[in-house]
């Protein structure tokens, strides 16, 4: 299968390393809209506009599927995207929600989302989650996170007082839902933060379990093509790909 | 006299409030790049693009001057700028220059320019520096300042976290060039963190003492007939106008 991984920037490389360990794919072409990123504080229109030229991308590559990794595009243009595209789209949310239910079970349990501001506001998680009867959800825009970990601050105490400033008043949840691509590089500290009988959801593995309960992957790629888009500066994309992905 | 004001996103505004308080335009349009904000991870070709159908868009409005608020903008693209202008164009980095210099007399001062990662690059403040003869200069990438002033963080825990981040190990300079709008929204924390003795350079004020070296004003305009777009989400910037201009 060959596969199409769309991010507003490079974050999706999160999403690509998870796939990368699981081998499922013979080619992967990302692209990432590095000129225009970030997309979390733009607004709805702009975004499926973007969205939609994406698809228009993919369709130089005959592809079997594409995943947006970015989670403010699929909380926002997955339909319009789907509307666009000759190939099946999925997007990070439903794989998220997917895996908390799977993780969680209790329908009472305490559920966090964080994401973007525009993530956030578009509520896709709590209204997918509330349509499988979770209710007890709360969503946090945590934007700062995400040009934190773009200067490789994963750690020390900016991070430690900009969790203060975000939690502090948060009651310790189940769970919580990593809605934005970058967050995973930090999540160890958001562990320690929270403590050990949290439940992270990181968008990349959630996406795994979704495509394997989807799709069958019969054989296994140790050696995937590999190829990597950027809208704008890709020896930026191509560093971090490689000190990311270990390539 | 009708100006026109560019900016990436917002953060312009603070360069229109200097021009407000000394009332020296008749009319002054502002536009701002809202959908495409932030420039300062940009790179050089996209800058320029961007710039250049500012001009464009500007070219509607019979303008006298235009400004280039922001310091990105100014670093890379007024000589682009100027060749597609029917205007004279105007940027915050020849203006924070020369109100740097205009306050220092002395050569030997050590001057520190703060600025997003593209101003940093385009060494741009050092070259007109070092063309003057000032050569102590340091020039120091803070990125993180500008997400932190659009989450309305003026001061506290992160914010000092933040500045130790990035001066721990920087001697207090003479003057500090505050090289991206958004910075003046921080500069009375940014004053306290170096001291009294340190000369704050802001490019809204120089660029009003540029604008009364160059031109004459004989009228002086209270009321100016003022024209705000955005390329995205106007209502955003018409909420911040209204509260960073007394509007």
């Amino acid at each position: 299968m060959k596969l199409g991984v769309f991010d507003s920037g490079i974050g999706g490389l999160t999403v690509v390393k998870s796939l990368l360990e699981h081998e499922l794919f013979e080619e992967i072409v990302y692209f990432g809209d590095t000129a225009r990123v970030p997309y979390g504080i733009k607004d709805k229109n702009t975004i499926i506009r973007y969205a939609i030229e994406a698809v228009e991308f993919f369709k130089n590559f005959e592809l079997d599927l594409i995943i947006v990794a970015c989670n403010t595009v699929s909380a926002y243009a997955l339909d319009e995207m789907r509307e666009t595209s000759t190939c099946p789209v999925i997007g990070v949310v439903e794989s998220g929600v997917l895996a908390a239910v799977n993780k969680l079970h209790d329908k009472n349990a305490d559920i966090l989302i964080i994401g973007t501001k525009a993530t956030v506001n578009s509520k896709a998680y709590e209204k997918a989650l509330n349509s499988l009867s979770y209710y007890n959800i709360q969503a946090k825009a945590t934007g700062l996170f995400v040009p934190l970990v773009e200067e490789e601050i994963y750690s020390g105490e900016i991070l430690q007082a900009t969790f203060k400033h975000y939690f502090h008043d948060t009651k310790v949840p189940h769970a919580i839902i990593l809605g934005c691509t970058h967050f995973p590089l930090i999540s160890g500290e958001l562990q320690n933060y929270f403590g050990e009988d949290t439940i992270l959801i990181h968008s990349g593995d959630a996406i795994v379990e979704h495509l394997e309960k989807e799709f069958i992957f019969s054989k296994k790629y140790k050696e995937p093509n590999l190829k990597f888009f950027a809208s704008e500066n890709p020896e930026a994309l191509r560093n971090i790909a490689k000190k990311w992905l270990g390539l």
